[in-house]
């Protein structure tokens, strides 16, 4: 159990520099989308607005850990701005336990993934009660799937359970959340139009198709061993972080557009002052 | 005296890794829930944006507190950017008196907790003299409970009283402002409709379920002689970061719902407006 987190293996400096690279890109791509989203709101009618700026806190959040995931990244393996500690040809580091904290992303996704399902239902602008019902299965849904994809993350066999026994339970409240999405969810889309119907079912596909790289890592970071070796660590940070920026930012700018072609439909004086 | 906030003793690395994730968890529930309230102000009446704004105030000088106390934490247990010592294996660290502050989580409590009494109160758009007369009583009571709880979480001793004497000194004016909460205010809520009625309810549970926390931890950690071991620590500050984003982001958010849905039974067109 004192071996959470801890890289006890050397990255090579090309393997550091694909990760630090990535995770740079990670904050760039959250922190101007955040920036943009909440400046943007203004830009749909004052319905909407709620659902773009649940989408702005979703990249504000991740924003705030790819900054921390940067700097423990950089820091567990030696090659940050104060030591310049090179990392190169496969040697371990002069301290003792380098730490990378895998927390980071899943206390991210914990409070992010919910918030995702939300800013999804509240774009659509349906009656109350039909939101409220959807969002109270869905929101719990998607933080149990959080919770129980962690333990297996990060090598605990919590409860004697082996990692893929947690993958499995996690998938449980995800295709839950598939099912809510997919069967629940269509019956509301018929009082859409046909433009928002089909960026809607883009949107769920885009939502399944970036949840899916997250397993997928995850099986291939568990390795033959059953521990993850530094290739399968660099893969996982890379795959995580593309698939978060497909699932945050490319997510919330079509959270925006749906938005802004809904105030379009709504409101035939903002559709002509907006240049719709 | 000059043990305060000293820990003697070490922490494992999951220990650490536990402290260290639901600190940075305050950090980003704090900061998010305040830039989120922030904005989403103009989202209600002008009437009840005060209490929406003292929420927002609320949150913000917790994700400051949340900020220093994860500071002081990964100072104290040697794992920042500056040190990299790693604290692993259960050994002690090789600078002399490691300093965790607990007074950041005292000070907080003493401008948050008078502060969270006043969002409550004033999203009921209660009637001013009533609104004045309820919060000259909360206010000091809340400012007391903290200040008299202080020295016993601390294990001062201060004026050779006990930590449990300290605890039950503060346990007076909590039970006032339960008395203020569930008898004088009952009153006022007569003028509410029934939806507000059951939120206020709710919002009420929350806050007497999250104060409870503080005082089971409180107890919890005196541990059997009267100092807190590595473990009691350990679930003093999970424990006390828990009931904080419960008590401070739930409780904020659903203030401000609250104050959307009054201002759309005030003015049928800002309902209109806003999708209600």
């Amino acid at each position: 159990m004192d071996q959470i987190g801890v890289l006890s293996y050397a990255l090579t400096g090309y393997q550091f520099s694909a990760v630090y690279n990535m995770l740079s890109l990670g904050i760039a791509s959250m922190l101007f989308t955040s920036i943009f989203l909440w400046i943007a709101r203004d830009r749909v009618l004052p319905k909407y607005r709620l659902a773009v700026m649940v989408s702005a806190t979703v990249t504000s959040i991740a924003a705030y850990h790819y900054f921390r995931m940067f700097d423990s990244f950089s820091h567990a393996y030696g090659m940050n701005a104060d030591t310049a500690v090179a990392n190169a040809g496969g040697t371990s580091l002069d301290f003792g336990a380098a730490h990378y904290n895998v927390g980071y992303r899943y206390i991210d996704w914990l409070l992010t993934v919910p918030l995702l399902l939300v800013e999804l239902v509240a774009v659509l602008g349906l009656v109350k009660a039909v939101q409220s019902s959807l969002l109270k299965r869905l929101v719990p849904a998607a933080a149990l799937m959080i919770i129980l994809g962690y333990p297996g993350d990060i090598h605990s066999h919590l409860f004697g359970l082996d990692n893929s026994v947690w993958g499995l339970l996690s998938t449980i409240p995800f295709l839950y959340i598939m099912y809510v999405l997919w069967v629940e969810l269509t019956k509301s889309l018929s009082s859409q139009s046909e433009k928002i119907r089909k960026l809607f079912q883009g949107l769920r596909l885009l939502l399944i198709a970036t949840w899916g790289v997250y397993p997928i890592t995850f099986i291939l970071a568990m390795g033959q061993t059953g521990a993850p070796s530094a290739s399968d660590v660099v893969s996982r940070e890379v795959g995580y972080t593309i698939a978060d920026i497909l699932a945050k930012c490319l997510f919330g700018l079509i959270i925006f557009s749906i938005a802004r072609i809904k105030s379009a439909e709504d409101d035939k004086a903002f559709a002509a002052a907006e240049g719709h």
